[in-house]
């Protein structure tokens, strides 16, 4: 039996692209939409956060199935609409936008601006009024509540995102002299990783709360509310992914009784990790086998400067990403391997201790639920080893989307100067 | 009065390159070398390690003071070579080399592949053979001992680097039956950021030690030690720089002592951050300014994505870089500051409580000694903003050293896929 992925061999995929590679399933992805938008009350859309996972392709699989996108910079919005998401269905947000990003957004026409500062309305407000156009705005709000329950809080407590809520429902007098801006919403988004449906329908339901007590104090008519996302997934031994019945069921009535009282608010949710971590495989190979004081390492092509998550930099305890042999059968008994990158550095360690049978150098391992924050969100250029290639796999035939750095791409972006001669100071006496 | 780098006006170095910007002193990187140069033992090689800013300018520098170069990679090889380092000065290592790698440090002759397993040290000798040729090879040793009072310690436990003491003192059979390999020397590298002179200097001691033994063991000449390097900078609060004075008065008579025994074996120590970290400086401009429940908070145009090093990533403890404001006096009281960068993540904090003059929009702040493991160790393609422009400073002359990314560079290294047309397995009746 060979492992297979969309119906593929990794065995091949390895050997026709290479290895390390990062192979998404669009089956996976399409499956993973479609289960959240089947229960997820009818008039909520979703956005996808392009952070995740910036790849056009993968992009415009969600988009055939109706995702619009969230994009926070000038190439994530170029992306989203070269992978088909229509400005209208497209928002922009972030602590700080360029003038250049702000007048994008006013020229393509997205959705909305998610505005994070008072110095920022008043920017978007200047550059909308040399275009001539008044500028949809939707209000980034840092709430006085915070929800415990996610991996990173971005709100209930200082935080460069947002505008305060006490601010923000003071702030009619500060508004009212805007003229080049129209205030048409409010954001909210609470944090990362949310692995607990109560978590989630709480932030639903005090946001949408939030939401009506904003825009009534400002004065605005509540055309759109995103109640952010953070939706997470199960990475770790004694996780376990989101019941997406119970989440619905917990959040729709929410939903429901906000779109009673307002029939014509657009409403969003958005997604990254949840809607592409589970499509991604992150594939390596083993190099060299070796035992050290007693432990057994696994080097592999791969590491940190590819998927900074697995490695797990950045939390306090590593802990293992799902990693498994892949390409042949195996069954004799596992020990446990430290399975660890070609870096120079001891972090560079995709696995502390899983168990797996015994490795030989050219075995294929795959890094399991690998599609969000991989590479875009890792050091790529360490040791200027450089991108990795990606390949999407979709009704059985594979799609290079990416392609993998070589040397001279990583060289040829440096120039080597030439000093200019040095002229003495007093050379003419 | 004006900040300067280099003798240029920041303020006229952000105008014409745009922030966010490295820019490096050629003046402050020459010193850095001379000062270690001139103390230390004349028989001591310095190969600079290219991991800590593998721009080929910056390597130029290095190079015509002297410096060889240690590469761990395809690209960081043609760097080294590009930038004038020869082949004799140069050695490559790494945990997990490709036969890509190996067979172009064959091509090349490099002064030595540093082997750090027993499987790597088959493939080169295969891997030579194929060539008709012997490599010249040095054995990376992960030394029983362990010295305390480095950040990373790379030896003395079970690690993927090298191999154990242990086993490399019973190899003499198998390092025997070697056709194409000749051992020539040992390199052993114990950890990184060493602040303390004593730690330098006993590492040193132990691995000169470690090296003879090695050598006698297994019965080859010693033609070759690399003592690695890891010298720190002070970045944070109640850290001190190294005194070299000091660190050459205890790590010379060992070199003395070694060299009176071994009088024609050539001597390394590499270094990366100690070299380069104080000539960068990380200038961004500052795009809001704003209050949140109580604290003060400027966010640039920069973050994360430049400098993981500065925000912190990795550290139990956030602790911050130095951090000034430039190009314009400011004398009033100074408030504690939050630094962020521009991305949607709270970890994006370049620093959590600096003391800084009033900041407003459009000002400078320049976060310093950021010459090592700057834009190559962080993940540049988050949220697609890409690599920032690098600027090397030179007798007054500003030479830009690597171009930003535009989002073009970004997006069109990605593929749409065209989802070929799905034929129904039983389409001919």
């Amino acid at each position: 039996m060979t492992d297979t992925i969309g119906g593929l061999a990794v065995t091949d995929l390895a050997r026709e692209f290479g290895t390390p590679l990062y192979v998404y399933d669009a089956d996976v992805l399409r499956e993973r939409y479609r289960q959240l938008r089947e229960v997820l009350h009818p008039e909520v859309g979703i956005l996808f956060s392009l952070k995740a996972n910036p790849n056009v392709s993968i992009c415009a699989v969600l988009r055939s199935l109706g995702a619009g996108a969230e994009v926070s910079s000038l190439a994530e919005l170029l992306i989203a609409g070269r992978a088909g998401v229509a400005a209208e269905d497209t928002i922009f947000l972030g602590p700080g936008k360029s003038a250049q990003e702000i007048d994008a957004c006013l020229a393509t026409g997205v959705h909305a601006i998610v505005c994070e500062s008072w110095g920022e309305l008043a920017e978007i407000d200047a550059l909308a009024a040399r275009r001539d156009t008044v500028a949809r705005v939707v209000l980034r709000i840092n709430p006085s509540f915070t929800v415990k329950g996610s991996r990173l809080t971005m709100s209930g407590k200082p935080r460069q995102f947002g505008i305060d809520e006490e601010q923000a429902l003071e702030a009619a007098p500060r508004v009212a002299g805007l003229r080049n801006v129209r205030l048409i919403g409010v954001h909210v988004y609470m944090g990362t990783r949310i692995l607990a449906e109560e978590v989630a329908a709480e932030n639903t339901t005090r946001i949408l709360d939030l939401a009506e007590r904003v825009a009534e104090r400002l004065g605005f008519e509540l055309e759109t509310v995103d109640v952010g996302g953070g939706l997470g997934v199960a990475y770790f031994d004694g996780e376990r992914d989101l019941d997406l019945r119970r989440l619905a069921d917990l959040v729709n009535p929410a939903f429901a009784a906000f779109r009673a009282r307002h029939p014509r608010t657009r409403l969003f949710t958005e997604l990254g990790r949840f809607l592409t971590a589970e499509s991604g495989t992150y594939l390596v190979r083993v190099r060299q086998v070796k035992e050290s004081m007693g432990e057994w390492f696994a080097v592999t092509d791969g590491g940190t400067h590819h998927h900074m998550a697995a490695v797990g930099v950045g939390s306090f305890v590593k802990r293992d990403f799902p990693i498994r042999l892949l390409g042949r059968e195996a069954t004799e008994p596992a020990p446990n391997w430290r399975v660890t990158g070609l870096l120079c550095t001891p972090n560079d360690t995709l696995s502390t201790h899983t168990p797996l049978p015994p490795l030989r150098p050219g075995d294929l391992l795959g890094v399991l639920r690998s599609g969000a924050y991989g590479p875009s969100a890792s050091p790529v250029l360490f040791l200027s080893h450089g991108h990795p290639a990606e390949v999407l796999v979709d009704a059985g035939r594979p799609y290079l989307i990416r392609d993998r750095d070589r040397p001279a791409d990583i060289v040829d972006r440096q120039r080597l100067y030439e000093r200019a001669p040095e002229v003495p100071s007093a050379s003419i006496p």
